[in-house]
């Protein structure tokens, strides 16, 4: 698509391991802006990677990640973390000197623990994670757009190349993300509370109101503008990605989670007994929160692939 | 302002006691239609008075409920719902015959309690609940469309008079609402789930945020588009609202309460013993309560004062 453009692409080949949400959204953005002179698209299924080639999301597509990697100058694993030491195992024997590896994974330190040591000697890996998504995933789920104003975390282990660093960053930044780094541990405890504990609580209180008697439960869908439909929203992202998040961000999930329960219980106890002036300090205190967060520019993504949304 | 229209409006004086979102909705949506020969905002801040005047919400300012509901035939009680008690005292002097009374409560077998004593007979008392609203609060945080395509639950206790119901129900339905009834309690059990539970939640884990080392703290805001921001802006929902909401639907808050604490411990077991599977199951199950919200049509409410919100 881009090939012949004048200016030389950022990349030349890229290998994009995985195409879902974040794949397809890296794909036709990376389309728009020129990025890479070819793009492979690599998914398991047949159906997927007729979706890829059918979507113009890349130029090939493969089943095999070797082949996908071999001649790319980047490799994005866009997959869910579980995968990514077979991964590791099936591009390392591909990846030359130069060549970068990256990735958009929710966890950081599992990452560098299970596809670091496979990176030859030579060749870099800068582990990344852009916080932007929906609710929907598969292929047809990406748009160009999803990145603008989102913040994307790079956390290069220390030793790791300059040069490759740069390289990674001007990708997000050319798809319109704002681009920091951090300690692959600090983003694991941060990620924790902004995004895995939300994720996880949404799971759950969905699930508990899908279990409530048949007497209510029709009428839990028709009545969600209360409040409960924002969860649903959450609660519909990729089972499989959200499973590896957890299980592999145990620690500071499950400390983040016992800091919650900490606090609900002491919230139950104060509605028990009655206590308005506890719940009234609580929530004038979280209504802050707010502030800060739009301050941040943060209060909200509209994906344009759904009904209303403004183009 | 649409005193003098050709057809006669529903409601010949109408006493909105508070003005805060659902008022001044109801005020403009009740402009809009043409429902109301005259309407007097009650709300004890001059400050507020001012600016229902200076919004046009209404003809009329007081803070004198009794004043307020002097001759009206519709009273609607907008206000939280520790009021009630005070605000029935009030206003039961004034109302006469054939006088309707409603609110906009989010309980309501508390609502009937605390307000139902006061209603002299021959005036009618028929308690509603529109299923609506954004975080926002107080006169200028109305608009005319909140109650479109939403649902409004009425609760009449059995020997309501069949035709103050009528009108009630036609004065939601004019403003563009979905009108249903049912009996308070289960009204009460089934937003308990849909709306109290979740809002409970959100106010603790964004508590539980704002909690976290100070090393954090700034993070928090910054990378809350990976789910926290969503359950930032239901907690910055009005704090004496909710306190209220809490303390009047108590115990079906906690039961709902125990159950979610059940069902989040053992996710937490999950978690913590690495059962994938256990995990993965429960994330699959919560993705059709999305759909099927998705398919009752309430999977969103644009607020048009937004920015970049659709008009």
């Amino acid at each position: 698509m881009s090939a012949q453009a004048k200016t030389e692409p950022l990349f030349k080949k890229v290998a994009l391991i995985g195409v879902g949400l974040i794949g397809s959204s890296l794909a036709l953005a990376m389309r728009r802006h020129g990025l890479a002179g070819r793009i492979v698209g690599c998914t398991r299924s047949a159906e997927s990677r007729a979706k890829v080639l059918e979507l113009g999301l890349a130029d090939e597509a493969t089943q095999d990640p070797a082949a996908a990697a071999e001649g790319a100058d980047l490799v994005v694993v866009c997959t869910p973390i579980g995968t990514y030491e077979d991964i590791g195992r099936a591009i390392a024997p591909k990846l030359r000197p130069g060549d970068i590896v990256t990735d958009v994974g929710s966890v950081k330190q599992a990452v560098i623990r299970d596809l670091g040591p496979f990176i030859p000697d030579g060749a870099h890996f800068v582990p990344g994670h852009p916080i932007a998504g929906t609710e929907h995933s598969g292929p047809e789920a990406g748009f160009a757009t999803l990145f603008e104003n989102r913040w994307c975390i790079l956390t290069p282990p220390p030793g790791t190349d300059a040069g490759a660093v740069e390289k990674v960053t001007a990708l997000w930044q050319a798809c319109g993300a704002m681009v920091t780094a951090m300690e692959a541990r600090h983003h694991d405890q941060v990620l924790a509370i902004t995004s895995h504990l939300p994720h996880l609580i949404a799971y759950t209180i969905v699930s508990t109101a899908d279990d409530v008697e048949s007497s209510l439960q029709s009428e839990v869908a028709r009545f969600s503008a209360g409040g409960f439909r924002d969860f649903t929203r959450i609660a519909a992202s990729d089972p499989i990605m959200w499973r590896d998040v957890f299980l592999n961000n145990r620690e500071a999930v499950l400390e983040m989670l016992q800091r919650f329960s900490e606090d609900l219980t002491a919230l139950q106890r104060a509605i028990r007994w009655g206590e308005g002036d506890v719940l009234e300090d609580m929530f004038r205190r979280t209504r802050a929160a707010r502030q800060r967060v739009l301050e941040e520019h943060q209060a909200g993504t509209f994906d344009p692939r759904e009904p209303g949304a403004p183009k």
